[in-house]
């Protein structure tokens, strides 16, 4: 009723174009494209008369499909392939008798499944490029943009030393430009025909097996494999745990921008869309609506990932579960991740910054965050340990007194000996202490242009 | 299209009851019971007046809400009840523009949201229950059936020592009438109203806060608890806890049968229902096709588990990712108990039990499994040392040369001086080795109907 | 090395006790006080000769155990029991020839495993329970003392309207009082004796199998059960769930704490324990120590459960890695528990609260979060609809102009003429407008008072 | 006591090359191996004075660590750095007190321990890739050995077609070069320096921030990145990955070894080592020592994996918990994988295979598993739909009286029409019924080569 794939989540972490590639009726579409491409293969080799294959072709569209009846073949046999491969024929059969003889012929149940598999993971995947590509830019420009941009840096989640935004940016892009490096190799392994036969062998196909395999392979556009994997399911693994890993960086950033976004810090807020996160009666308040989807999928996603590593463990040529385990795993997850970045992809160019909350957020300690930049200043003067004890000393002042930093510096006669205000006045400066912050982000930045 | 909840696992891990309680229009149907229980306990509480309170319920009904609409606005407010509540007041006010004003008094979504799952959760669990008595029945019918029907014990995928088949449904049993125990434990602590308001602390209802709720609660026909529980997860974390403890039994149970069932072992089989397993061109297959979607459950609910327990974490009185977790995890795990809890309460009243094959593989070591019967009482005789010697000696010479046994036993001289060969046959039948196995059988048989 | 487990999360989520009772030593001697137990009781029973038990017992003492040996001999065989029983025979040996032939007797080195894990866990449980006691009396005194302190509430990260600090600690308390419910429920299921022999029908015990079994269950002080329970693993399942659900409410406390202490929150700090958190050169910085510690353990729970969850589908009569998967989960697990709870009691009769930050955050948004009381308040008397209006557009002026809601409204006509000053300025305290926060303390404390 | 980690498991599934990479006293000598590095780092990039180098050199050493106040400090700090850190500048003090004041320039805690599980990592992983080179080379020796051999395939654990026992050895082999590639990929990757400083901007070290972090980089032979890499683990999440991914392979392996090794199947051993799963008194009984132990790991790892990418959504610029969750996890897992690893190289150069009992249990049907291979050579001859019909009714007269599907076939007047008692026998014969089971043996092993 509520959303096109039945799950709540999905409402909130929701990305339309990831959802219809999972979609029920998509599910048995790519079933079917691997069943079409089936007769065309089949004919090409010579295994199947090529007066056949209009008529499946043709039936091969889940417009055919009737849903009552698959679910209750569906339970009955086990799997979705059964009772679609006999309303296929039904299908079929009802155009052209003949024809029908040769529906599914060579192949098993997993191999249209896996295959189905395969092509809706190659769709997702290819969504999930684009959208990382779109993230990387997105992430590069507020890179630069806030390249020197001064605020607090948090550890403990305790104010500790200055960074720039900038450099958070980078952080996130340099995280992103792993992910798609992985997405490239992962593809080459994940992205290939799954094609058996009813124990892995081929053996119905006999001498036209492999001229079969590879016009299969060629007619759906994906690479023939040394051998079939049906029962080695690390393909299936790798791009669970793609999908796991980039919903973990995407968490990451979510869980930033959502502190951040704290009423009490103010730093950023999420892009305000029309209606989205905001309250009527209370106009200070800004939810991170976008984020807390982002957080849902970050929850969810390394036990969708743990679900399919569970279920490797096949037994001999059919598992018993774990095969099963992965149906609904790895679309979840796939479509979890795909929400997830759909939202950050939304938020990161958009992302209101405020810079007067940033500056004010780094003063809120009276300037006792850059002790370490007076120390080292200092300590080039009198020795690192005796600025270390003064710098101590004065931090304490400055709380006990609730005075800041540069005043009871300033006031210090061994400070006033080698520093002058104007030399002092600058070590209090945030944009003067941070360090290769910007460097990195240049850094980032010429990683992140080398790869893109 | 193929599930009426959109997943694959339900097509053969289903219960058509159960995916029912948890549809998507049953969701949004329990926030709309919760809105109309609201009503009348609002006016009740003389909160808002009693002549807005017949509107109100009669637009609680799924069938008024757009699900496109409520698509949208989730995705832009963060969660179901915001659009619902939208479209719900916009209902009402077509019919009576006063009483608009008066729909979801001082609630917030979460309480909505949450006492809307415990309404489900109610209704899954009272099939639960029900389902766990009939199978706990048929488990004491059959643990009574076969309590002394001998078969091999195995313990590390190896015959081991004699059982009875009977031992085994009593073990099943006893894990049984303990979830069983807990179910009624938790019941108590989780099905309970949640209703605090926007901060937990219904301040908005001013001095009529407490008698609404406990209005609301009595409607319900769900206890009030001392205060809100909506940052406090446990609840909803034992009641997840309580599906995935009763799977891992019934993934036990479906793993034993699946074993049994091997075309070697064939000591049992799922009933034959009509087309369900069996393969036409291979006659001797009988795929367990109940216990693989049970084995599916176990290896998918122990990480949806592991998700409701992660998400307890929240943030202070409204959590960000967290609580949103439980949505599709809750419900998912309670789909997949419940259709596992289907499968194996249909297969073990008419599990079939072919009794040859149990005996075949009894003997299958020709006799070594009864080498310890045979050794145990010899040692009476000469003293354990000294039987367990000879008896490791004589198994070792059966193995050897391809004899049974008692054929090597019956012809040692030292054996021959202590046990006839009266006395020595016994003692290598397996039916008078199985230990406490009947008497157990009993204590379980009597524990179920202490319990029961 | 460095921790007497050898874990690094031991280090700062310890707690001395629990990690003993859960030691490599400790769980040895659980194992030999299991196999000094079964002496005297199968010499009670008349299964061994009584003058045997003295050396048996004398030599159980894991002082007598040579660690490299059970190594070895643990790989070999698969399980500790293996190596340990041949080695306590040996040591008996050397004592006493006869007395050796009578280790172990009856036993399967699942017996001795299980009995031990459950010696071991009633230990745990005892000391968790003692602190889940100490832990609810503080958090008594805490909401008790800050019954009636005004703070602001927050959903979504973001200010939403005030609370009290005791409401916080009221919540708290009552997710450990349904902890502390189910411990006392989960202790008369899991703590009792396991013990089935070779294949769990205890058959080489013949006649004398159920009162060994009795006695050996009087002897360690456990209830016998119906029948062994090896084979079905919901005992030990239940005591994993309690210990994750445990450890998610206490990083539920966590996380508020280390929210609070944040650097621009300052609402509260973890106790000062001497160098616990603190920075020399930046003492405004003050690390939620304890917190991390408890937020990591909340971190790994979950997936500790979901192994033990997993672990449950054993095979037949021994499993082939779901067992073995519990014996480092469920003592992991109960550590980081026993951990996270020390750090949680630790900090929560002595956190620091810092009534000027609590009462400045109220103080942050200017008052807009008290619009609602306005409203409410205006909307006796103009009409909830109108008051909204008025308070909305009173609260967008406020932050357009950077006034206070109070300025705002006092300059309205409209509110002037329902509304004295006087009337007004109550409205926004944040003191009245805390609902049923203090109602809830009381409910809570009421509800702890009668379970302690 | 009993284990060099303290883990009950380590000693089932041990690798000891592997848990001495990641004890307790290795995890400390590496990050002092990261202070010593740093120390010669910050001498040649001109940071400190280089007659400091040789005393903290020289105090780098475990040695020198106190383990009780390693503990006491690291609960008190939050993490073993800071009093590792104390305690060596301590031991350097007592030698050279100006080198002291040197130690740990620069760094930060994370720093330490992140690089130094990083240098931790690449021993291990090193281990694994000679492990999986060795592993590889025995699977395609013995997928060469058995190429032809046939023997049952079974899915749903029942028997469906032949395959040959080479084939299986084959998909093994396929997943563990595939293994091998996403090796060499994440290394590259996951092997790198961290080194930030306290905020990840090198503040601290000012203009010889770069130059010192690649003297670092280099003097410890790790890629230098682009930037610090604190906050964004998907490095280490990719490394959990691949270990994951392996053990779960490992556990399809030993899974499939397992079932085999069942008495009633009996067509493989695990190679006997002395005493290892044998049983004195069961001479039949060879339990799967090693194979358990390998499931164990397959059972633990996926959510050892789920609790590495759980952490990954970090607080800012150093996380509350989920960095903090990787200490013992990615060990706890590293080790798991490499004692599966070990363990699945001792069992498959030596694998025990019962030629006879695999033909025993390839007629176990009585050629029922051979229907198809008739079907096809028929179908050629009267249609495919006839002859299916045809062998469908032999199979099932020949299930009916008890005889041989050859038999039935034989006697059956269109079956001596078309095929000849010479042309019959040899489609009976499962060897000859093996598809392209010899042409994937040949694929996988060219694939083997062309990795290798």
């Amino acid at each position: 009723m509520f959303s096109s794939t039945g799950r709540l989540t999905d409402l909130i972490c929701g990305n339309a174009e990831a959802n219809a590639v999972w979609s029920p009726r998509a599910t048995v579409q790519a079933m079917l494209d691997v069943e079409a491409a089936l007769a065309r293969a089949s004919a090409k080799a010579g295994v199947i008369p090529a007066n056949a294959v209009d008529a499946i072709v043709a039936a091969c569209n889940a417009d055919h499909i009737d849903a009552a009846a698959l679910m209750t073949g569906a339970a009955a046999g086990g799997n979705l392939a059964i009772p679609l491969v006999k309303q296929l024929t039904a299908v079929v059969k009802a155009r052209d008798e003949q024809a029908a003889k040769y529906v599914h012929w060579g192949a098993t149940s997993q191999d249209i499944i896996d295959t189905g598999v395969v092509l809706q993971l190659r769709a997702a995947l290819y969504l999930i490029d684009a959208d990382l590509r779109e993230l990387a830019a997105s992430l590069a420009t507020q890179a630069q943009t806030h390249r020197a941009t001064p605020m607090i840096g948090r550890t403990w989640l305790q104010q500790a030393l200055p960074i720039t935004l900038g450099l958070k940016f980078a952080q996130w892009l340099d995280a992103i430009t792993r992910h798609r490096a992985r997405l490239a190799e992962l593809r080459s392994r994940a992205l290939v025909l799954q094609f058996g036969g009813a124990a892995g062998t081929l053996a119905s196909l006999r001498d036209k097996a492999l001229p079969t395999a590879q016009a299969l392979a060629d007619d759906l556009g994906l690479p023939l494999p040394a051998l079939p994997w049906h029962t080695q399911r690390d393909r299936i693994a790798e791009a669970a745990s793609f999908l796991g890993m980039l919903t973990g960086t995407l968490g990451k950033i979510a869980r930033d921008i959502s502190l951040m976004m704290q009423t009490e810090l103010g730093e950023v807020a999420e892009p305000a869309a029309a209606g989205k996160g905001g309250s009527s009666t209370m106009p200070h308040k800004r939810n991170p609506v976008g984020c807390a989807a982002v957080l849902t999928a970050a929850t969810r996603a390394p036990n969708l990932v743990a679900t399919v590593f569970a279920g490797m463990v096949h037994e001999h040529e059919r598992a018993l579960g774990g095969w099963q385990a992965e149906w609904d795993a790895l679309p979840d997850l796939a479509r979890l991740t795909a929400g997830a970045l759909a939202n950050v992809k939304g938020i990161v160019p958009g992302l209101e910054v405020n810079a007067d909350r940033l500056a004010a957020n780094l003063n809120a300690t009276n300037g006792l965050v850059l002790g370490e930049a007076v120390m080292l200043a200092l300590g080039d003067a009198i020795g690192r340990l005796d600025a270390h004890k003064l710098v101590e000393g004065a931090s304490k002042a400055a709380v006990a007194n609730g005075q800041s930093l540069y005043d009871v510096l300033a006031a210090d006669e061994t400070v006033a000996r080698h520093l002058s205000p104007e030399q002092l006045k600058p070590l209090l400066d945030p944009a003067n202490y941070v360090g290769q912050a910007q460097a990195f982000v240049d850094a980032a930045l010429d990683q992140y242009r080398a790869s893109a």
